[in-house]
């Protein structure tokens, strides 16, 4: 049951961003978010990322390998989209 | 060393949202906030405390119930001040 619990935790944590991503894209409407917290989150998943090398644990690593994708392309369209 | 990288990692994915709380206090701006993104994220890191619960990892409770904090405000945030 533990190992179901952790793979849902991870699989929601990982795709959270998605639907952000989604509203990013439909309303090119960025200015409320922070990108000092898309570039904090992009370091830490990164570091996941490496974690999960060193331990070649491959849920962490696709997961947080996901979630650096949409988080970089949610900071790129900030910067895109970003009118201030 | 993979200690001190899984720490540093997961110090800053819990940390990661403290920057948009503090814009959306600030701002009292939230309409480009995706709250299906808060209401996924939330659910995670709750199961991720459920998890470390069943495992008694304290990292694991205390970096996740911190987060479960920080987004269930902002969450609070978005309904009191969302103009949509």
């Amino acid at each position: 049951m533990e190992t179901w619990i952790g793979s849902i935790a991870g699989i929601l944590t990982s795709i959270s961003m998605v639907p952000q991503l989604w509203k990013v894209i439909r309303t090119k409407e960025v200015d409320d978010l922070s990108w000092p917290m898309l570039i904090t989150l992009i370091f830490g998943v990164a570091l996941w990322v490496f974690y999960g090398l060193l331990h070649m644990e491959w849920p962490i690593i696709l997961s947080n390998s996901f979630s650096f994708i949409v988080n970089c392309t949610v900071l790129t369209y900030y910067f895109l989209f970003s009118k201030k």
